[in-house]
């Protein structure tokens, strides 16, 4: 006969944690404390395999069910020494769903199951407290009611009909809470209750105990077929066939007197990760009260209600008096208490989160999962369990979630600081950052130089205001998504950026800004939250956080476990070195548009732009030469010994002219050209789709003299540190390739250059450099095999990528791209994390496809997924050579990797064996 | 011993026409020639075989091939009764190159070989005509030094070395043309041609005629390695190992006196199509004559040569002395040359065009070929010759170039009238149209009312001109290309449209515009040729071409060949009649937004933009309704019995708002509202990238109550149709689908609503209706297998696809795209002509992964390339059900289906097979 029903309690349990399948996770959790000899509230669970059965068997049960169940309850009775339906000692229980898959608040729960008018009796005749007893019974009515009765309103606009009641007794009693109803009161309610099921239902309310505990399983199982349950399926790809369990378990109660207790502890230190046991209790309490805040609890050590009574100003004698700890109160349940927790990390080999209840001076656990923690704690914690030999550098890897790491990245606010939030945007580039407002570069700029904090408030930003950005202590806009101008940039800078703050009413004229009724004028102090798009009034601490050992032991296990390179997106010297002490193996990045905007160099740039003919645009380009060899030396020195891939330019031009008349007039009386000439180009240079426009390799098959300046910049400058004994590696990389012949002729154009330079330095055989191309265009992706006959390398442009597959400007996806995440049109935002079933598809092919033709095809990814974990792990199975991200990304990025040749070994290798790909790199190596 | 060298001459020939592999081009039509007994001058072809032997060999020939040579050289002279190199009787010879594929320009040629100082003294006496005996040589010298040894200007921007000499002579003799320097002048320049050569080579002029034929032999071999064919091959994927052929033939002359003559001639009339031989000649001509212009040609028939003085208002007697036909001066040879056409247009079964030459009254053949005739000829001509049983009807539909129809479908200028080019644009849509100057949309229609024809010119269009555009003859813009709104709408419209005509400079202000130095005025007349992109000034003619009942019989052919079913693009009733006139199966595509701009509905539609919410939104859109209902009650009777796909709402909204402040003022004094929310809410809808940004689907699911307008129009209107016995097939297309999701809900909407209001007609089961998706973001086309789950059929919206998957916005790309056609990027315009490696891998991928999830899905095509030959024939091919076009297009695609069919019958099956996909049609049926 198939066992459908497994019993829990009194130290051993028919199931294990591994049953989750058929117990659910809650059933099969509770098995497990059982069986460590744990004190559970005994029970029972009725298997998931029985949903299958009742729903194949058009809702009913087979009969060895019922047998299986009053076994069960008997077993229960036994260990709890209570009796299901016993007028005088009677035994209550709870009615739970559980399923494989955790699902929230798709079913409900019944509590207090066992009770009529007879074993309400014996309740309150054995807790000595009327109010307590009648309160369960009141409780049960309704709960039952509505969860098994199904008693809901009429209409939908209508209050619950229990409550129409409630209110009415509050009402004539004068009261205002619950709390101030006295026994009668709850009596009379919990018979009016009745009445109305009765009137509406047409049948009493069942008192026997069996018909309610039958009732609440049917309940339970019919809920797998509710519409929020079936939905909730749907949406996140859960089977039918997999089903619910049911758990059925004796109450226990913290709040039946003085010798009752009920509280929620840590096994170490949840914020900081320290090993120290931290829990917090109420003395005669239900669960709900510790997490309420109606009353203050208490610590369960001395030791950390000592702490508390200090925060706190409490002198120790009104502590030990009024606030002692468990430790103190409750000496013997604390012990077992102690033990308990030492048994359950030794056990699950993770700190836990523990809830438990002492009913008449008996601890009795309610709970036990792997607890939540900062990431700082969660460092701590994994490295330190390796110390103690608890858990293996692996199992540590992968406790720490890589996005996580973020938070020990950037200064963030004192946590104690007052905070005065006046809207929320998108959290765009994290950190924490206070400065006075202006709204123009130039006026941050300006007021940087006169050693003043600034945050650059923008309606959106574009490259001209890259100089403000840059000495700005916060970036806030009132437009573009998480990807925007201001947003890449920012993440680039490691600067805190809030972008799409919609309910920025910014007046540039007037330069203020308005939110709501708050008018901010330039000057005023802001400070904005770039971890959850916080903006606050005035001034806000903050602090650095320091990057502990701990940190660092972790990044190094990391390192030897990842298969994945991990490379940064750089374009300066500075960005380099951060990115280097950040472990960046390399540039995978180097946007070569953002060094044309400083001092003199726009000024050149513009001479280019402007220039009718290509004498006139090399002539400019001649000076704009010797700032890129500099820059790119820079560049080269700052990285020596591993690769810099470097993107010729990309942007349209018409990012490089004013679009406003007052700068255009400027421009007009600097360069001595009359205003109109400025005006007709700029107005020439407009484009409707600047994405889809004039721009990458597109500028250099039109006017080749740009693509041959950058590539004699980047050769000038590796071949002279090559000569200096400089070791560099230049990787060119052509962007917007969308077929071979684009990529023919630029590669033409700048190997040409190279070997002229490199034969001109006599450096031939000392310098090596690649010249390969971004795969941006879904094109390129289709036809990577003909693509690799020419590239050297592949680096995804996963931004641009992604919004050619999706059709999606990343400018205006805030119009609906929000309301697409609320809808569940998109599981997650597709420039945040890969979708990897549509952009991914393209990439897969693209590497399978470029691998056919060119075995030994290095490739990567320098879109800003680069540093997203999910993305990271993507690229890793897809068998990619590295990830290239911002600096302060490249920690995340690095442990996701190691996180990913955990996990996915075998998918990577499946991959590169069908690329012949080899050699098949077994950790990630140096260059 | 292999054989390399192929006689032929003599009414024999050692080769045949289908030998072109072998013999090249050339040599397989002179030898097809020979072999049916038609006089052609002898000579001998050298196989590509020898080509590829001559590489292989270190450009060495073996040992054979100067056997091979002479043996053929000999049977030439008994042929020809000349000897090569006789100083009495000298056979003289041209030496040409000639590649299995027409490699136009690409090799030289040497005329005349075989002259020296002896053999020229034969052929003067021969010919008795000193001079033309020295011109013949100096020419060959000339030729022969170019050539052969390579006598190039020693500075590339230098003239031609024997130019220079010539140029000295003239001034000498105080001439200006070659014609005019005497038989001495030619041999004192013969002299000093020979000595220049000695100079500069070091070694005498070759004057024995075997070295000579070497030397030629030797350059046209060595000319398949030269830059410009190594070059062209590769852009025309042509394989180096086909190599070339040379062909060696005897010289025969027109110009050696009054006995000779030199024409060329047609089959039949190319113009018109005519069964009537049609050619001109000359007496003692050379053949470049006849097409030069110096002298008047003569007729070759009577019937032609009186036609021809009626139209010269020349008087009979003049004619017959100064103009007689080849029919009435040289009987003789005219009756042999009427043999020869017959016989070779039965022979090779097509309109020939020839070249012959009468050398002392024998006549000789030198070329035939099909030849070249407009549209109407080709129908004609194909239609006949089914008639006099001389071809198939499969053979008479591959006669005819699909693209041609263009011509005969629309209003054509008088091809005698003057014309007064300005300038050209892109022929965007073809047609011809006179009118008077307007530069704005309003101002069309209002002086379309008052009965005065109008051009209108834009700098662009928007779907706000709509109505200008509608009443307008013709429609001229300074930007976009070929896919622009105004070129997409004015092909939609069969209308007349000259778009991105970049010389154009509009001064709205002023209402002018000026082309160089030209200014057009309001008013002005202009007129634009939409086949050729001219731009003239002033009223030109134009003329309506019947549909003669050959085109009507041709298409018929078509339509039962065709495996294809041909649907329409219309938005209106009047533009679903023209189509079905034209012959079409159904709308592929209504595009609704059109429909918003007429009168009051633009009212509503910027009501509904403006409102506040749901309700407001509600509120507009009844307005709406009604219209819609209309406008899909007439589209639905106008193509009864036929499917019509309806596009619901595609553009984003910010094309209904005027971005103008002036039209802002009025909208908001019409409207009541301050100018200021008019303002904002324009505002606030730009958008960056609009074609990336809010529109398509992503506005239905924004706005849900949109789509459900749509909706409850198009079902109310076929309820009702259905209701009176019209028989209605409606196809509800969502636009710009990139997740399942998003089609999931939307097609909720409409299936609902659907069902509501079959429900409320009670035509339950009598009207079938689909509701399917554009597939035009490349992600759709990726994850096709998740779409077809929803979706009943796949359109695919190639423009937009195109976009995305190159990343080109169609509105800037002509910044570009130019440039990338010049420079052969691209081989093709892929908004013109689908790119089958890129955009069609995703279609291919589209359809098989669409079937596989639903073997049924009917897959049509609804963007711009649905009506050009080359991508209906790949839609054909890739298994597709239907193209859709705009309704002039609509003969086109029809006989592309039809080449189609008859040319991948086998790749379509094999495509359908792998796709499950059946039946398979056998010919395009009715809906």
């Amino acid at each position: 006969m198939k066992k459908y029903v497994y019993g829990f309690g009194g130290g051993k349990a028919e199931g294990r944690a591994d049953m989750k399948d058929i117990l659910g996770g809650k059933g099969a959790n509770l098995a497990e404390m059982s069986n460590l000899g744990i004190p559970v509230p005994a029970g029972f669970t009725i298997s998931t395999e029985m949903c299958d059965v009742y729903y194949k068997n058009n809702r009913n049960y087979p009969p060895e069910l019922d047998k299986g169940i009053r076994d069960a309850m008997t077993q229960v009775e036994q260990i709890m020494g209570a009796k299901f339906g016993d007028p005088v000692n009677p035994l209550l229980v709870s009615v739970r769903s559980g399923a494989r898959a955790s699902m929230p608040g798709m079913m409900d729960t019944v509590l207090n199951l066992g009770l009529n008018d007879e074993t309400v009796q014996g309740i309150i005749k054995k807790t000595n407290n009327e109010r307590f007893g009648w309160d369960s019974y009141r409780r049960f009515v309704q709960m039952y009611g509505d969860v098994v009765l199904e008693m809901k309103p009429e209409k939908k606009e209508d209050e619950d009909p229990f409550e129409v009641i409630m209110h009415a007794m509050k009402k004539k009693r004068g009261v205002k809470s619950d709390a101030e109803l006295n026994a009668a009161d709850l009596k009379e309610l919990t018979g009016e209750f009745k009445k109305l099921i009765k009137e509406k239902k047409g049948a009493d309310f069942p008192t026997d105990p069996w018909k309610q505990l039958w009732g609440a399983i049917n309940a339970v199982f019919g809920s797998w077929m509710n519409q929020r349950a079936i939905t909730y399926r749907k949406l996140n790809a859960i089977p039918d066939e997999w089903g619910t369990a049911v758990s059925c378990q004796s109450m226990v109660y913290g709040n039946m007197g003085d010798d009752c207790a009920t509280g929620v502890a840590f096994t170490r230190n949840p914020s900081t990760g320290e090993h120290a046991f931290y829990g917090e209790y109420l003395i005669n309490a239900q669960g709900e009260d510790v997490v309420a805040g109606t009353r203050t609890p208490q610590q369960v050590t001395i030791a950390g209600s000592k702490n508390w009574a200090v925060a706190s100003s409490i002198d120790e004698a009104t502590r030990a008096k009024k606030y002692p700890s468990l430790e103190e109160s409750m000496p013997a349940a604390y012990k077992s208490l102690v033990d308990i927790y030492t048994k359950l990390e030794n056990h699950y080999k993770d700190m836990q989160d523990i809830e438990f209840t002492i009913q008449q001076s008996k601890l009795w656990m309610l709970q036990t999962r792997s607890g939540k923690r900062t990431a700082e704690a969660s460092v701590r914690i994994a490295v330190e369990m390796v110390n103690e030999k608890m858990i293996s550098k692996d199992t540590a890897i992968l406790r720490v979630k890589p996005s996580d790491l973020d938070q020990l990245l950037h200064p963030v606010f004192d946590p104690k600081a007052k905070k005065n939030v006046i809207c929320k945007g998108l959290p765009a580039s994290p950190g924490a950052a206070s400065g006075r407002v202006v709204f123009h570069a130039e006026d941050a700029e300006a007021w940087t130089e006169k050693k003043e904090k600034v945050i650059l408030v923008r309606i959106e930003t574009s490259p001209e205001d890259i100089g403000g950005m840059n000495v700005a202590q916060g970036i806030l806009t009132a437009r573009g998504g998480m990807t925007s101008h201001a947003a890449v940039v920012a993440r680039g800078m490691g600067k805190c950026c809030v972008a799409g703050c919609g309910e920025l009413v910014i007046n540039y004229n007037k330069k203020q800004m308005e939110v709501g009724t708050n008018v901010v004028k330039e000057g005023d102090w802001i400070s904005l939250n770039g971890s959850t798009g916080e903006v606050m009034l005035g001034q806000v601490a903050t602090m650095n956080p320091e990057l502990s050992g701990n940190f660092g032991t972790l990044m190094k296990w990391a390192d030897e476990t990842r298969q994945l390179d991990v490379r940064t997106n750089a374009d300066t010297p500075k960005d380099a070195e951060v990115a280097r002490k950040f472990g960046a193996q390399g540039i995978g990045l180097t946007r070569t548009e953002h060094m044309f905007f400083e001092g003199d160099r726009i000024k050149a740039m513009r001479e280019m732009i402007l220039a009718d003919d290509t004498a006139g645009r090399k002539k400019a380009l001649e000076k704009l030469l010797v700032h890129q060899t500099n820059d790119f030396y820079g560049i080269f020195k700052a990285m020596a010994g591993y690769p810099v891939t470097i993107r010729t330019l990309d942007p349209p031009l018409h990012e490089f002219v004013p679009n406003e008349e007052k700068n255009q007039a400027e421009m007009a009386r600097e360069m001595g050209i009359p205003v109109e000439k400025i005006r007709a180009k700029v107005e020439s240079l407009h484009e409707f789709n600047p994405m889809l426009g004039h721009r990458g390799c597109r500028l250099g098959i039109t006017y080749p003299e740009i693509t041959e300046m950058q590539a004699r910049a980047i050769f000038e400058a590796a071949c002279k540190l090559t000569k200096e004994g400089v070791v560099v590696y230049p990787e060119v990389m052509i962007p917007l390739i969308g077929t071979i012949e684009e990529l023919k002729i630029e590669k033409a154009n700048v190997y040409r250059v190279a070997e002229e330079t490199i034969e001109k330095y006599g450096v031939k055989g000392k310098l090596k450099y690649m010249i390969g191309t971004m795969i941006e265009i879904p094109r390129a992706a289709i036809i990577a095999d003909q693509i690799a006959t020419e590239a050297q390398f592949f680096s995804f442009g996963t931004n641009d990528l992604t919004q050619m597959t999706f059709g999606y400007s990343r400018d205006d996806a805030g119009r609906f791209l929000p309301i697409y995440l609320e809808k569940k049109v998109l599981k997650v935002d597709p420039f945040q994390s890969i979708d990897q079933e549509g952009v991914g598809l393209l990439m897969k092919w693209g590497i399978d496809r470029g691998r056919a033709t060119r075995p030994d095809l290095k490739v990567g990814i320098c879109g800003e997924h680069g540093g997203e974990s999910e993305s990271v792990m993507f690229c890793h199975k897809i068998g990619m050579d590295y990830v290239s991200c911002s600096p302060y990304r490249v920690p995340i990025a690095r442990l996701a990797a190691a996180h990913a040749a955990l996990k996915y070994r075998a998918d990577r290798e499946d991959a590169l064996k069908k690329q012949n790909h080899a050699p098949i790199k077994a950790k990630a190596s140096e260059a």
